[in-house]
């Protein structure tokens, strides 16, 4: 049995952005604690001319430039052999939304590998030829994969086992309970002339947690009524995030 | 008539995560060139006891600490005070997802304020009091705020006048039509035994036309339905993205 911790394994042309905003606070304190890893490839040291060259024109026509399907190919290859495990993950918009339980799926793993596009895109052919998973992390569009494969990278890190320390409930969050995070406060109990609710200062622990479970449950259908509305199953830009819960108990 | 580019300002305890990936390649070639700028205010500068405290306890209990709205408070007017124009934002799982028209309505004004939040969240009265815009970038939970306001950022500058030059059309990339985007190709024409469509390499620009038409259709159809649905207007999920295109010139 191997004792590798989790491992992203990133393919891109500015592997210099990493770790970037992975190396500091929780994921980068976690990184320090060898809780994960995080190994960058450079897509260019799989081309095979001087120039290094990654991209070229489209076949058909259009403007920008597409990513070669030999050298991403490569690389994707190169990493296996080096040990790389876990899904073979490609950002882009065109792919399925990433949600809070495939983060929880990815950190239920040994790793993930993630292909940043730029550009116009990748050839299709090593997509399919590779098995790639596309994942988007929204209806927007990027200046490329790198921010949107460490936001899933963070999303996922945060989620392995001793990353988030004891009192900080991972259950208690947004979509955890499939419903968005009730009102929060904290002192002064009075600021510009606001109040903290008069509920919150009781010590009666039910009538907070009811209130909390009310307050979450107006935000959520006042914001985004698809996710109560996901249990008709009618909606596929969720499909994946946690369900309502049945249970009183969580929030 | 003032000449200042398009600024962002973020307020975050983590200001040396900025500009990190949003000083390479596009965004970093942006920013020297000053087509747009970056403030990271340091959310500990307006903490106003000695160990520069920015969160406390939750009323009501629960586990995980709440940002102070002291703190918050003061920073957003001493960056308004200093100059920041445009929407205030704070980037959280509760918030309105952001789409790519939200990304254009923002490239569009003087710039944005992002509050990064950390811990279980930001006290209530603050987001109301300075009347800040919740957005999300996913319906997944990060470790911070600071991940999503780049990626909010990077969106939004792409788009800036000039940042993204000649050739290369937003005009045919993933929503601006609607539709997800067509399979691309480049060299080479065989890899690995795969072959490019025939179609792409007729020379016949009609034809060319309405396969990619038709593949970004079907590629739409099969992986996000909700984008089509849309019409109907019965997915919040999606609200604000572009809409399917009647104008056939439009990919």
């Amino acid at each position: 049995m191997t004792t590798q911790p989790w491992t992203a394994t990133v393919l891109s042309i500015f592997p210099e952005m990493f770790p970037g905003p992975l190396g500091h606070s929780l994921a980068g304190k976690a990184m320090e604690r060898d809780l994960w890893r995080l190994a960058a490839v450079n897509l260019r040291d799989h081309a095979s001319d001087r120039h290094r060259t990654v991209d070229d024109t489209p076949f058909g026509g259009g403007s920008g430039m597409v990513m070669r399907p030999d050298v991403i190919g490569r690389a994707v290859d190169a990493a296996r052999e080096g040990g790389a495990q876990g899904p073979l993950l490609y950002l882009s918009p065109r792919g399925r939304p990433l949600t809070q339980s495939r983060a929880r799926q990815l950190a239920d793993g040994p790793g993930l590998l993630a292909l940043c596009g730029r550009f116009e895109g990748v050839d299709e052919r090593v997509l399919e030829a590779r098995g790639f998973e596309e994942v988007s992390i929204g209806d927007f569009v990027l200046s490329g994969g790198e921010l949107a494969a460490m936001v899933l990278i963070d999303a996922t890190v945060r989620l392995l086992p001793g990353v988030i320390g004891d009192a900080y409930s991972l259950e208690e969050e947004s979509f955890s309970g499939g419903l968005l995070e009730y009102p929060q406060y904290t002192r002064p109990q009075v600021w510009e002339d606001r109040q903290v609710p008069e509920v919150l200062l009781s010590g009666h622990h039910e009538r907070i947690r009811a209130w909390r479970q009310a307050m979450a449950l107006e935000v959520t259908r006042r914001r985004r009524p698809d996710l109560l509305g996901e249990m008709t199953g009618h909606n596929p830009r969720t499909v994946g995030a946690a369900q309502p819960s049945a249970d009183p108990e969580r929030g």
